[in-house]
C-alpha cells in the first residue's frame, strides 16, 4: 500500500507535472514572452516562485520515498534556472523512484520517522505518510499549478489529475 | 487504512479549512472589506471561486467515502452565500464522516467504484481513493488556500498541514 501511495502516485504527480511545465513553455512561447517570467512567478510576495515549488515537490517525494524506506535519497543543488534543469531534476527523481518495490515499504508503517527541522520529534511512518507527506506534494504540485493558471496558462484539472486506469 | 487516508484524513483537512476561512474572516474584519469579496475570488476568470472550491472539498470528501463503503452520502444544496453557511456545510460532512469506522472499508479496494460522469467506466476503490480521491480533496483545499494567500490572507503551510502527532 504505502509503495502505491508514494512511489507510484508521487512518480505519477510529478509526471503530470512535468506535463504542466510543457505546457507552460508552449504558452510562453505563444505569447512571445521569456519562460523565465513565468518560472519566477509566485501568487504573494512572501510565496515560493514557481521554480521553487517544482524544487520542493521533487524533494518531498524523494524524501518521503527515501525516510519510509530507510535509504539515502539523491541531492539536488537546488541551482536549476531553467526550464529544462527542472525537468532534469524531475526525471532524476523519477528514476530514483523507479529503484523501490512494494518489498522495500514492509516495515514502513510503524517505522519512527524524523526531520532536520523536527529536532528529534518524531511520526509513524503511517503518520508521516498520511498527514505529512502525501497533502505537502499534492500542496505544491496544486500551487505550482496554481501560479501557472493564475498566469493564463491552459491546465485543467485532468493534467494535474493525470489519466485514470478506467474501466469499462 | 482507508478509513485513515479518507475518513480520518478528510477530516482533518476540511477542519483545518475551516481554520483557514475563519482567518480569511479576521483579514476582511482587519481591512473593512465585505469577506464577500474574497468569497467571489478566484485566481483565474474560469476558475471556481472560493465558495465553490470549499463547497467541492466538502462533496469529494463526502463522497469519496460514500463510493468506497457503498453507503448514502447527504445532499447539499449549493447554495451558501456565507461564510456561516459554509462553515455549517463544513460541519456537516464532519458529522457526517465521524459516524464511519474502520470496518466499513472492509472490501474498499476491490470495490468497483463509478460517477455519473464516468459514463459506467470503474476504477476499483484502491484506484479511486490514491489516484482520484485523495489528490482531488488536497487540490481543491490547496486551491482555496491560494486564493486566500493570493488576497493577503495570512495563512502558511502549517495551515493546511495542521497539527501533526508528533512523539519526543
Amino acid at each position: 500500500m504505502y509503495y502505491k501511495l508514494t512511489v507510484v502516485q508521487f512518480s505519477k504527480m510529478l509526471r503530470n507535472l512535468s506535463v504542466i511545465l510543457d505546457k507552460a513553455q508552449s504558452f510562453a512561447d505563444s505569447k512571445k514572452v521569456d519562460i523565465g517570467v513565468l518560472l519566477n512567478s509566485r501568487l504573494a510576495v512572501d510565496q515560493f516562485n514557481l521554480i521553487r515549488q517544482v524544487q520542493i515537490s521533487t524533494d518531498i517525494s524523494k524524501l518521503a520515498v527515501a525516510r519510509l524506506t530507510a535509504k539515502e535519497a539523491p541531492k539536488h543543488e537546488d541551482d536549476e534556472t531553467t526550464l529544462a534543469e527542472l525537468q532534469v531534476r524531475i526525471q532524476s527523481v523519477l528514476d530514483y523512484l523507479a529503484g523501490f518495490s512494494e518489498a522495500d515499504f514492509a516495515e514502513s508503517a510503524t517505522r519512527p520517522i524524523t526531520q532536520p527541522r523536527w529536532e528529534g520529534k518524531t511520526l509513524t511512518g503511517e503518520e508521516f505518510a498520511i498527514q505529512w507527506a502525501i497533502p505537502n506534494v499534492h500542496f505544491h504540485i496544486t500551487t505550482a499549478y496554481a501560479i501557472l493558471r493564475h498566469n493564463g496558462v491552459e491546465v485543467g484539472k485532468k493534467d494535474y489529475l493525470g489519466e485514470m486506469p478506467y474501466k469499462s
